[in-house]
């Protein structure tokens, strides 16, 4: 088989961390015959920089033919002033429409040997794991009008329009159900129907959806504001969260920082299965973003790529012993007491990129 | 002088909570002659049940005529499917509309007393003291079109407008500025303009705001998400923060969290002082909600509603060294290990709704 990747390292830390994947993408070539092909381009700042777009055509037509891409960050102090059709995050958004990528699967996860990096009370985030399901082509981020009306006299008026159809809502609460059913089957769904019309409707359709084919689930709803204190308070009470794009985009990064695990967090996002072939177009992307102040200094914290990596083996090429074991290799290298710069403890020792790539590769072969 | 409050108990706890907020008015008339006078309404689902309305025209009215209102809770499940319009929650969102309470200011403060009780580390959260200020008349709250669409064939449309124009911008600016003048002199703005353009106006406004107006004011701009994290992981970095309606909702819920003292936070809804008479319209409600679980069971916390009344004093009636006090008794109630059962610690003796009223008006009194 030929399994095609397209890369996309972006800008700060991404091509650091990007290169600590490709060396496991060599090793699985050699020694597992995974036959991956890779090819790579531009996104983001350094897109700017070389065509004047946050991501050219060329690449994207590449990264609509191939099985998965894998997507470092994007972003800068150098293009914060660049215009707003240009800015890095364009690239990131156009990938996610273009691609009808609509599921974005955000596992918050506390590594056990990271608890105590968390700002909560350890036995708050010991074991926690849940997934969290955020609607990521719809909603304020691409809902029609947004802009800026010049009124006269000074003033402005800023637009956006926050919109889903039955069908959006209706497929990714089929997501979140299916997913709750290989974890602890309940999903817990998310909205401010109490203020938005959006957000009835949300209620609505996640309800007959359960309702219609997924009453083996246990289903729960929680107002948004509700929801992101319960996440602070008791975030073990979850398994599946399943909420829109603009909340799914704050809630997730709360959940990201209640883990401790920041600088480890993987997300997948994902498009409908094909009709004919089953396959769905696919992003694997880490949580955190370009940290341009670390770059290029081999400090950077690969282990969210390597984990997005993993997630891309599980759901793009149904590689399950694969990902399971490059997760372990992850968690196996942290339980060594081996540390990046931003995860490190008394006690561990700490590595720049290559030698925490190096650490999860070597263990890695020896699963 | 003659000081005219208008109570709104509402639902769930709200009237026991107000019973305690009672004693303080007919003592500081009594004791010190402040000349409150009092009239009462309904509001939320105790409404609906009233007049079919979550508010009354009357009662509305009687808002805007007062100096002040209080406002309790509302809600419960009771009223879960009375329709949109009248749900109980649109009595609290007329009110904040009709009388232009654009200016939310909500203080995250934990209770040196109670810092054990928060989920984070007691270390990240003594002596928290941030001020979130939330715009509260505008935004996806209110914007039109809000409405569902039948599109046929079984689909629906469910649509919210986010919009925001230069002007509400500027005055909410204003008031963080202002602010945070009487505080440490740092604002922290919060929005997503790297997806949403009432997001890049914005952040355009309160540049301008301060640029031309406050600039002796240390200004900083977070997007929303970030700034969501950056609650969760070191809450003390802020003074001011100053958002829109609807992060402002989602995050000002996860710094009360952080507290651990959500039952005991206060918050204020300002509008725009009086050309003639200075004078601001003003509501002021707990944070938390109705708490229909534990209403009418005398074991509510009066905490957060007496801290509004406190805010009540210092904002609506200039009565600092009163406001100082009722604030100072609080904490000294806490310090002396009186505690309602939300917030009930080993070594504490658990009191009554009643009896905490009690204990921080003979606190009050004392001062
Ligand atoms: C970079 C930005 C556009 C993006 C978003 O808001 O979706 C990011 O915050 C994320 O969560 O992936
Ligand atoms: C009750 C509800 C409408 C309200 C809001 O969303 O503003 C509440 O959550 C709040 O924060 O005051």
């Amino acid at each position: 088989t030929v399994r095609n990747l397209f890369l996309l390292p972006g800008d700060g830390i991404g091509p650091e961390a990007m290169g600590e994947v490709r060396k496991i993408i060599a090793y699985m070539n050699e020694a597992m015959n995974a036959g991956f092909v890779t090819d790579e381009g531009l996104v983001g700042g350094c897109a700017y920089d070389a065509h004047g777009a946050a991501i050219s055509e060329d690449d994207m037509k590449k990264a609509l033919a191939a099985d998965a891409v894998l997507f470092g960050a994007v972003g800068g102090p150098k293009w914060d002033s660049v215009p707003y059709e240009v800015r890095p995050e364009a690239g990131l958004l156009r990938l996610r429409k273009d691609l009808e990528l609509f599921a974005n699967l955000r596992p918050a996860i506390c590594y056990p040997a990271l608890a105590s990096a968390s700002s909560l009370k350890p036995e708050l985030v010991e074991g926690l794991d849940i997934l969290i399901i955020r609607e990521l082509t719809g909603g304020v981020y691409f809902g029609e009008p947004k802009e800026i009306i010049d009124l006269g006299n000074g003033q402005k008026r800023g637009i956006d329009t926050q919109v889903y159809d039955t069908y959006e809502i209706e497929r990714i609460a089929g997501v979140a159900f299916e997913m709750a059913r290989t974890r602890n089957n309940r999903v817990c769904s998310m909205e401010k129907r109490n203020v938005m019309k959006s957000g009835v409707l949300w209620n609505q359709v996640v309800t007959e959806t359960h309702k219609a084919k997924y009453s083996d689930v246990q289903l729960e709803h929680m107002l948004a504001d509700a929801g992101g204190m319960q996440l602070v308070r008791q975030p073990k009470q979850f398994d599946v969260i399943v909420t829109d794009n603009l909340f799914g985009d704050m809630l997730s990064d709360v959940a990201a920082m209640l883990t401790g695990s920041l600088g480890m967090l993987p997300s997948a996002s994902l498009g409908a299965p094909d009709g004919k072939t089953g396959k769905r177009k696919a992003l694997y992307e880490p949580v955190h973003g370009s940290a341009p102040d670390i770059a290029g200094k081999g400090i950077a914290n690969p282990i969210a790529m390597i984990a997005s990596f993993a997630m891309c083996l599980r759901y793009s090429f149904n590689l399950v012993k694969e990902a399971d074991n490059l997760e372990k290799a992850i968690a196996n290298v942290l339980d060594k007491g081996i540390r990046t710069g931003d995860i490190m403890a008394p006690g561990s020792r700490q590595v720049g990129t290559v030698e925490m790539g190096d650490a999860i590769l070597n263990e890695f072969k020896a699963l």
